[in-house]
């Protein structure tokens, strides 16, 4: 079988089961969910075994501490996962949910519905939980998932859905309902972005890398995730202790991540008292500054940003500073380099935090509150599979609801339209 | 300028447009539409003298009949067209609708917000009225827009945006909101496809060749609209009376609208005494019938359907006819050759409606009642910019809503993530 072949193949016996995942009763969904969980635990052995395989051959081929570190699977994150599982059982189910309805004129009653997408497309890069959480979360929506990871976390990956997909079948859910393409060759992925008669749409999830080569190459809707070059803005008015902890927290909590600060912009009236203080914080805990001409009339050791620090998402302790006329230079700034993720403004001034808010074009957008906030559990949208930064379908984190569609039902009793 | 330039400058002036647009208040929108309509009416002879010349050409190139009525435009429509943008502005603001909102248990004050798509590209065919719609619903909802129509209209749309945008613009609505693409050459159209910068997404309306050259070409999201293969399904159970009035409306009210049936299913058991009530019913009407071999078994004088009928909108006064043997047959003819828009079922068994509603996957699933009902209007949603016949992002009749995206707006107080 060919990588095209092979991923034909998943993605036609994912469509199968989709036809009969879409009204799986949600008791069956619930108990598919735990007993995958079970199943993570009760087999961890083998998964580790796998993991360890892939891990070995990421040490022979140099990789950096860091991209092991996202691939390790230990009892602790195979724990977490199965968690993970569980929180997802205990949602409610979106399946069904009424969205609204009206009765016509002419009698007929509408509903629009909630339904699941059908077949969803995920392709990942290294990090192996990525497997159970999509797995899970399409599941818990209705829809059946095709996964495709990384070629450095392969061996991991088979070894989980084997475990995933045996328990799930056993409790009732359909075959092909998690699908899992093995070969690595890159034909198998160029096949699947181009099987619209078959999926639904593509996930991708990973850095900015993955996600342009899926946005060029896919014939099928893709969900944009993930990519943020988010900004804070220090306003004149703002409370500068606040400034200083939010700033810290949105570049320094977890600078992996795509809602961490890359851009802090400050106005001129305050660059002065503030941009110290700010370096006097951050320096220590292991930010590089970098800095415009007049940041660095303020903080000389800095080394100049240049246009690309503006555009870079660094994730990693590396912080470009501008100083600014005004707000609407500010939001200039955002406009031009920003990705629409998560902007900030920290002001005490209320028509300022009115006019950032309403004029600011972002998944989420902030008044006197860290960027990190922007995530699925945090908004209280219980998981997430990724946070689109377009516009279409979804915007900002996306959980159960954004995995599915509607459907108008209409009941009538012999209306024709005259 | 290059057709491609021309693309290219439209985009541009539209996003810088929908900068300002994005928050315009709903008074001024209002305004405007109302003024476009007064515009349309004033000025209706410039307009009937640029489509006078479009269909001499149209004459003289030898279009059929159906194409000229349909490029026409008369008093009563260009009346209709100011009165459809009357309509639009006693719509509701759907921009700054509050979706959803909580507080979280840190503090921070939550809601998701409605805001406009951005910039809109419209790509559609020779009906001139399109221009008039899509330019007022995507004002209405915030948007610019860029249109592009065809060419045998491009002179009727060339004075039909001189008009409604002059008088848009006079009544404070930005420059750039509504854009035109002159050009007719196919370099201009095959550019905004790709300008992923500065369009957020395009809606082609038109018929299938149409739409599927917008969805293998363009890198900018889609959203697709309109083919309709739909189906009629008459149970053993229906009311053969009802079954017969919604199979007649369904295919013979307006034969060439996409929510039009285009294949009758028939259960086996009904279908001796049903075939001829219907072939009586609708032949007299001008329809022609095309059946499977069970059909003509009862209606000898019947062409045989092929495997291409089964797939095929005829947008026309041509039915397919099969019989099957029950329900579960309906619904795998269904999954096989509908195009997920409208599908309905006529019967009087319970159980068969709710697993008809619940199995088969479109836009809008009916039990006894006409497939012609799934419309903006008949749907309440006031009016429609197209049908969605996709998954991601909007299904069924569009509406102002559906021309909007949304927003986390999060008011903190110095909130930073643990």
């Amino acid at each position: 079988m060919t990588p095209q072949e092979e991923a034909l193949a998943c993605a036609q016996r994912a469509r199968q089961a989709a036809r009969t995942l879409a009204y799986l009763d949600t008791g069956t969904k619930n108990g598919a969910l735990l007993a995958m969980a079970g199943a993570l635990k009760a087999r961890q052995a083998e998964i580790m075994a796998a993991n360890a395989e892939d891990l070995a051959q990421a040490r022979q081929a140099d990789y950096r501490q860091a991209f092991i570190d996202r691939l390790l699977l230990d009892e602790k994150r195979i724990l977490e996962m199965a968690q993970g599982l569980q929180e997802v059982a205990a949602l409610p189910d979106p399946v069904g949910t009424v969205i609204s309805g009206s009765r016509r004129p002419n009698g007929l009653e509408l509903a629009k519905v909630r339904v699941p997408l059908g077949v969803i497309g995920i392709i990942y890069e290294s990090r192996p939980n990525v497997t159970v959480d999509a797995a899970g979360l399409c599941l818990k929506a209705g829809n059946a998932v095709v996964l495709r990871g990384g070629s450095e976390a392969i061996r991991s990956n088979v070894a989980i859905v084997e475990v995933i997909a045996a328990a799930a079948y056993q409790a009732g859910v359909p075959q092909g309902a998690i699908e899992l393409i093995h070969s690595t060759d890159r034909a198998a992925v160029m096949e699947l972005m181009r099987l619209t008669d078959y999926l639904d749409c593509l996930i991708p999830r990973g850095g900015a890398g993955l996600i342009r080569s899926v946005l060029e190459n896919a014939q099928v809707p893709v969900i944009e995730t993930g990519v943020g070059n988010c900004h804070v803005y220090v306003d004149e008015s703002a409370d500068l202790d606040m400034a200083l902890e939010i700033v810290f927290n949105a570049k320094c909590q977890r600078p992996g991540i795509c809602n961490a600060m890359e851009t802090l912009l400050v106005h001129q009236a305050v660059a002065e008292r503030f941009l110290p203080l700010m370096a006097a914080r951050l320096v220590p805990a292991g930010v590089e500054l970098r800095g415009d001409e007049r940041t660095r009339q303020l903080l000389p050791d800095l080394a100049p940003a240049t246009e690309e620090d503006w555009a870079t998402e660094y994730l990693a302790l590396i912080l470009a500073v501008a100083v600014v006329d005004d707000l609407s230079a500010a939001m200039d700034h955002i406009a031009r380099y920003g990705t629409r993720h998560s902007e900030a403004i920290v002001t005490s001034d209320y028509a300022h935090a009115q006019r950032f808010l309403e004029q600011v074009d972002a998944a989420a957008v902030y008044v006197n509150a860290s960027t990190r906030f922007t995530d699925g559990g945090q908004f209280g949208l219980g998981a997430e599979i990724g946070i689109s930064t377009q516009k279409l379908h979804a915007r900002g984190p996306m959980g159960l609801a954004e995995l599915t569609s509607c459907k108008w039902v209409v009941r009538g009793e012999g209306q024709v339209r005259g």
